[in-house]
């Protein structure tokens, strides 16, 4: 089993990075930054006649690197009460992957895999990222994905979470959980 | 009183567009639709010491078009439970907006407005879609701003949300209630 | 086919009363005030030795009314942003009928059936009482039931509901809904 | 600073009232069992020309036992994904306390006071109970009062709690917290 972290932030070593950090302590995983990838808004064409047509960008350079990994780690900041636009770009691109005849088995392949989502925001996030939340279960839920656990971080200003002790004992629970779910298999 | 339609659409005459169109029609609008423009993920600089960096695309004009109306319409398809990642691009930019010191009464400026919401998605999005109005409540009240209502409507296919006679009514509620908005100021 | 609606009312003729008038009119229902029979709070004994006891109440007259309809219509006021207590009162009870031996075959019947959610609150229901319809939706999905739609009105004082055009509306198109569902089968 | 725990468990040493153990370990606390009282549905008189008559239960007993602490914890195993009938009926009486010339000041001294949710359930509760936070998240807003934070613990059979390491580890946290707000004031 191995591990992708889909890093959904736009700054550098920022307060979600620096929690999800405390998650992956001692585990091999594979860093994904979304943005440091050129991704491109999706382009509705379902139901064009000649279908999706391909895009000059790296998103399937990135979903290849998400696909090869058992446990998904989706680690975002909050922004307006859900998930970066950096993130969602990466996400809506999924819709164009359900119909592309190179990767045929891919919500075949995402049924086999396990989510866990990592969230920190500064506006009472523990209710107000809810809502994210259950549209992440919701994505799980298409595909049959299990959405293992998430996790809320409270932060606002650099560094600031590191002060949010509820959440890193939650990131260490996580941390637990992981090595659990890698040793299990 | 006028009206901004902001679209979040990415595919032309859709059936968010369309469903869209019962709500304003005989009304005169702006209408915004950004897959037209070149709006880039925001890059959180809020904590860095130089602040927001100038970016190099259209962002700044669609904002300084949304903010001469009085009454915001969002429409955007229901992409995996959430607005499109487009109109999320949109929406996380105005964290640099909020400290534009070219547009210092942003905050202000859009308490003063009404905004409603008009979403169209294919997976029981009168449930699934649900967590994404609570977001859109949550970016209101960050501002003051009041959230008059919401429309989902449901549809997949091309066409599709021209059968869907209760959203088709609500839109034409919606039409009434916003007449009446006009009328009243 | 035929519907029952189940009031979860405490006050006669009262604005969700009112809404529900407007759904069914022209209809032939069997309507079920809860308030008009004693139903006990549910005591939590699926684990005990001896299984749930039987209870001296009249819950079971009222479960037994609602098992020969089609289509039930969930008709409660907002308290506290969920349904009454009166209305939750009934629903736990569902706990044990699921381990009746005189009801072997609650959840396959629950299963087959439509609901309709009809629920009035004061303070911006339209938002705050989405919640409470996502709960809904989870016991529907529980029973493998069908949430067919859900109306939510906005009123406070008596008869205020009558002004609530929109909700009007939306009980007109839930009414034509009603009509097209029982000529189908 | 002194505390009341407000349980609204049917079933004595539950899986709710195990987990609260763990959080108010070591602290003083009021132990209200609803279970023990008589607490009637609130009839809603708030217009009828009397206003709301007198009740004869146990009622005021209990809301004055729970006036006189300053932190609330709100204990509750999750019923139909949201919190017990038993626990519900009380809250819903709120309604009829926010009208009572005998306590006057009822809005008042809830918005001093601190909440906090201790809720267990053996469906998906980390995602099916989310409504039933946000629904203590309104009800907190509404009085003013500060919801502190909550705690979802997964359990159905008896003791299952006591395997779910994850949420005691929560629940010490939350023991933490409410030593360092005890010690605070």
């Amino acid at each position: 089993m191995s591990i992708a972290v889909i890093y959904g932030s736009t700054r550098e070593n920022g307060n979600t990075e620096w929690l999800t950090e405390q998650v992956i302590n001692g585990l091999t995983v594979e860093r994904i930054y979304l943005r440091e990838y050129n991704i491109l808004p999706i382009k509705d064409e379902r139901h064009s006649e000649a279908g999706f047509q391909e895009v000059l960008d790296d998103y399937n350079v990135v979903i290849d690197k998400v696909l090869q990994h058992d446990i998904l780690i989706f680690s975002t900041p909050v922004y307006w009460y859900s998930m970066s636009g950096t993130m969602k770009l990466f996400i809506d691109r999924w819709s164009q992957t359900l119909r592309d005849k190179d990767r045929p088995n891919f919500r075949e392949e995402l049924a086999k895999k396990s989510a866990y989502v990592i969230a920190v925001g500064g506006d009472r996030p523990s209710i107000k990222a809810l809502p994210m939340i259950q549209q992440f279960q919701y994505i799980c839920d298409f595909f049959g994905m299990t959405l293992e656990s998430y996790l809320i971080g409270k932060a606002s200003k650099p560094g600031e979470i590191q002060i949010d002790t509820k959440s890193i004992a939650a990131a260490s629970g996580m941390n637990s959980a992981l090595k659990k779910q890698l040793a299990s298999n």
